[in-house]
């Protein structure tokens, strides 16, 4: 879409050169023909170091956009994000594409759905009532139970199983609340990576991203009915059993556990072969690897144990 | 059904004039040709007002029925009741209905079925492997992703998305217990009224209700895996977010938010603007708007940071 | 297979007679042509009582097995006996059985499919997108909502209802876990269970058992969005409401109820009649019939007041 047009439709005056911009992306990741935006005072300080072609900023934040960055002023920088976000949503399904792609030695149900523009690898198995979503891609080897659905775009690595009525790469839970209190979608433009050897329980929904992806790396096991928020990083061999939520943009390292119901807030950072309990809130960014937490709020395992003592001392 | 075959079904007595009875519902909600009854002590105050035609009851309230509505008297009117409401439920398919009517410039998938009876708007984009059961509406420009089961009598409005894997109008957990602990099933013969602009997430169940609706009011967004007992209202643009659970009957004003696994009983209301933190467990009706909270049992949320202040303490 | 693969794919050293080995099973139940595994110390006093034709021990355990049972020795016997559950597995589908049995009156929707080898009971309703798997068995008027996926050799009462987008039968969560942190699949080769007039919520998810079953026993009631792990057993008549979470083999007794977003850890006993608040979180058995319970750590409901009590005096 070109720069031109984007004003106009966010509401905001330009009259430089017009150009091409490709993608709505974050401060940290855009790139030269990418626009962003800054919803908050406390992403000021990335606006010098970002590399977007554009960003769409209020007036008291328009002085810190750098030369060569061009500044969309509107009133409402999230809310206008939101109202841009809806023109860079691809179509649901595409006709004009190509065909699914399907590799040899693998079997899909007469009663699956594989969009145009897919691509499925060798050996797979493909059961009844399974949607693929155009362009989506998946790796060799993996096995999709009846009824699970993949979106658009999304990618499924080699020697998966995803078990049935999952669903990979549903929007993410995203708005911009208007002052009226009327909540206008965020298209998540983004998508969901799965890595190999990763294998997904039932009635497990993953979001894909609002800009960039979803990840689950690869040998991670998640259970059945756990939600990821968009833009999660699931890493490396972790582990999230039945009834977890994990919310929006939390990172984990390598070998997290995060025990049956447990929860994470949105924006953390957990380090590798950290145990989290069943029934964890996790509210804060956990630094330091190897430990074991427990409890809303979160505390270390051991000190959850002697509050419970102290606590039934209360009523004795 | 006549109340003679009624009162036969449900082994009561009755000698009067017959008449037409088209369905069974509250006492506050049952009109003159519909049946009601009374299970508990505490409804007996709302006999006197009903404009019920007839209604359950035992040997004890009786009394309290207002001339012009048939007293039909039973041991246990709330498992009757469950008997009666069997022969109310409708069949779940109709093949002598009229095929579904879809609208200018929608697709429907040809692994999509609708059933007999079903409306569909223009402009909607229903995909593969959805349901949409009988008599069933769905309004314009709204978007039903794959293996959403949309059940009989519900009611979709305009400019809605409902994501994969979601369940509209399942039954209610409703049923009457016996004496010797076994479960009989009360029908749920109402319905789902979706109004328009709402989203909803994936593996999310919506039940329909006992009798009346279960309502989702305008502009509400409904994250994954978030639960909707019957005959809730969740008032319009409110946000349940991921792993909420809604009891039967609770009604929410307007912009209420539900953290994520926030929970609430039944039988409440809550009023407008009122936040809940995550994991929040809601038993008491709140009355006063615009508060937040937070914690099980639920206290105002600077309550809850207090607590916990004094709580960390206690393991010093 | 014959026990001389076996030891080979293990990695363990075998001499003797070869013979058939039929099925892997836990110490408890294994029969002569089965195979056993002793993974944990605690077990070994359960060695001598089981009737195993082999066991899989580590060098300390070997002394334990009993004459007659072959101890196929390795370093790591949990993890082995992960690597020997894939020989065991069934295949997904097998198109060379009998196409599916449907008895009279049946309506199978033309949307649904019904894999070989199964048998469905007669007056049932299979509505549109159901998949039941190979060798699966429903029995007599029974309603499948549309969207259920039910997997291979699982076996369903008469009598039942079983809502949209539920799986029955789906693998439990299990893996044995490398000295570098990977997780290697158990093959989950028993079964889902569920007995006459069980109703099942909406995108419930019912785990087949690692050995043996998964049991639902008849008249249970189960909301939506519940999980229950493999090889537990849910009592006859007995209430799972929604969100609930039972983790792997925790039998329950008849008529125990589960408040919504309650859980259990695995391997408990908890005894008939037993009342569990919502969002209790049981640790530990219950071995007396007919308490209510709530919180977490779990206590008897009165003294759970009485704490919630003493915590609001702390913030006054």
């Amino acid at each position: 879409m070109k720069i031109k047009e984007i004003a106009f439709i966010i509401g905001a005056e330009y009259h430089g050169v017009d150009f091409e911009v490709t993608r709505m992306n974050t401060l940290a990741d855009a790139t030269k023909d990418e626009i962003s935006f800054v919803s908050n005072s406390k992403y000021i300080k990335d606006i010098q170091n970002s590399k977007a072609g554009a960003v769409i900023v209020d007036e008291a934040t328009k002085v810190y956009v750098p030369d060569g960055c061009v500044a969309l002023v509107v009133d409402f920088p999230y809310y206008q994000m939101a109202t841009l976000s809806k023109h860079f949503a691809p179509p649901i399904e595409e006709s004009d594409l190509q065909p699914a792609i399907v590799g040899k030695g693998t079997t899909v149900s007469p009663k699956a759905e594989i969009a145009n523009g897919a691509v499925v690898g060798k050996n797979c198995t493909i059961m009844a009532h399974v949607y693929i979503g155009c362009k989506a891609v998946v790796g060799d080897n993996t096995i999709i139970y009846p009824s699970v659905t993949v979106y658009r775009d999304c990618k499924i690595g080699s020697d998966c199983i995803i078990h049935a009525n999952t669903t990979i790469g549903s929007d993410g839970f995203g708005f911009a609340t208007s002052r009226m209190g009327e909540h206008k979608k965020i298209y998540q433009n983004g998508i969901v990576i799965i890595e190999d050897n990763v294998e997904i329980g039932s009635s497990t929904t993953i979001d894909r991203a609002v800009f960039g992806a979803t990840l689950i790396k690869k040998g991670v096991r998640i259970d059945n009915l756990v939600q990821v928020g968009h833009n999660s990083i699931i890493g490396e061999h972790s582990v999230l059993v039945s009834q977890t939520g994990i919310s929006g943009s939390t990172k984990m390292g390598r070998n997290v556990v995060m025990g049956g119901q447990s929860a994470t807030a949105g924006h953390l950072e957990i380090a590798p072969f950290t145990t989290m309990a069943a029934r964890s809130g996790v509210t804060k960014s956990i630094k330091e690897s190897g430990l074991t937490f427990a409890g809303f709020p979160l505390m270390e395992h051991r000190m959850w144990l002697k509050l419970q003592a102290r606590l039934s001392k209360l009523i004795k």
